[in-house]
């Protein structure tokens, strides 16, 4: 098993960062300062074009260190942020822009090659994860959940149905070809994001993910405008249900 | 122009309730015990078959007046509560529980009846509007939502379509057949709730009427769940909407 190094350390706000890699996937760990014994644990993924530092990603994890006394953890997807693009990735990236500049649908592109990002990452989250629960302060049977919009939901959607560790996700905004199978082995509790104008992806498609989960709790937030207009309160409604779900940071009893 | 005539007050925790009328109709109206100067009133309407101290409005003002600082009103339907039934209420009530003993659709009676309480409760509603606008302590020229799920909707969409006062409406859980059209003439923000597995009200029907709304703004929260399992973190979240768009009480400035 890859152990998990930290390699930078900073603080502000009542957040501590620290970078840290597992083999050579490069991951960020935002922390309280004054943290519980144990706390409960988000993985998130990051969307498409960006990195484990994204503001999306840095600004969701203040509100729930912050907010909620909970560890937030992001890995580099693979071609991505300080990870090497590969030969396939330059290809499928030079693909989509063409299609993007020939007015061309890009799902069926952002589809296949977050598919193919997914089958990477996958091994990569679960070695993350089982770093993580070796660190003292979260634990290897705290809860954890996951959250991950766009191609954090396509990296997402197979590891969490394949990770009976995750016990609640947040996901959102993509298509339903390969990843609605998948979600039909979720039962754990989800939240949905959707964007009733989105340009990309239909409401049929959207609703179709939404439909195929299988968990017994589960909600959609729709709102009117476009893919990339998903409503900044969506982000305070995320933290409000992994606060229901995983629980609040406690000390352990034992 | 009716005014409004206080008949009871009481407190607990914080809230002053007052009963009311204004002409025949009898009301409650929430308020903070210690009020700014003015603040923001919602106005509600209650489910079919309940009536204006329901649990699900009392408990809903208190989530606005305690947490939020607003005034909350809400009036007995036409039909309901401590208004008088005629025989056509009589007569549509036993239709409508002939229909259900008889697993016979509910919807094309409740859609029917309800159109015909919204056209009573309409100018009722504004009379209601225009006196509480008289209160110093509300005003007329402050901030009012309304906030009505089943009869609530088929009450309040036709009475926020047609109310420019009206400035953030949370609606859910009724059929688009007479309200849809309405529905398009509506442009303020919105809230709405939709369930999944909704025995009554199928999904198209759910999506087609928050599809109708002419809002630039609008959210739909879905749920997992029948017709009665509207999850009570939807009042919360009904509470943060309010608060986002209503603004918070305030002193003033005149």
């Amino acid at each position: 098993m890859n152990s998990l190094h930290f390699t930078a350390r900073s603080s502000s706000n009542g957040v501590v960062e620290r970078d840290f890699t597992v083999g050579d996937v490069p991951g960020v760990l935002w922390s309280p300062v004054s943290a519980a014994d144990r706390a409960p644990l988000v993985l998130m993924g990051h969307g498409g074009g960006n990195h484990k530092k994204h503001p999306a990603m840095s600004g969701r994890a203040r509100l729930l260190v912050a907010g909620c006394g909970f560890h937030v953890a992001v890995i580099d997807a693979p071609g991505h942020g300080d990870r090497p693009r590969t030969a396939h990735d330059e290809a499928e990236i030079a693909e989509l822009f063409r299609a993007r500049a020939a007015g061309e649908p890009e799902g069926p592109i952002v589809v296949r090659y977050n598919d193919h990002l997914a089958e990477l990452a996958l091994p990569e989250y679960r070695a993350t994860l089982d770093a993580l629960q070796q660190l003292p302060e979260i634990g290897a049977d705290g809860p954890v959940g996951y959250w991950g919009i766009n191609m954090g939901t396509a990296i997402g959607i197979p590891f969490v149905a394949a990770e009976p560790r995750i016990t609640a996700a947040v996901f959102g905004q993509h298509w339903p070809d390969v990843l609605a199978e998948k979600a039909k082995r979720i039962t754990v509790p989800i939240e949905f994001d959707l964007q009733w104008d989105d340009e990309h992806i239909s409401r049929e498609e959207g609703l179709a993910l939404f439909d195929a989960f299988a968990s017994k709790e589960k909600s959609l937030h729709v709102n009117s405008g476009a893919h990339k207009e998903l409503p900044r309160f969506e982000a305070d409604s995320a933290v409000r249900f992994f606060t229901r779900h995983l629980g609040a940071a406690t000390t352990p009893s034992a």
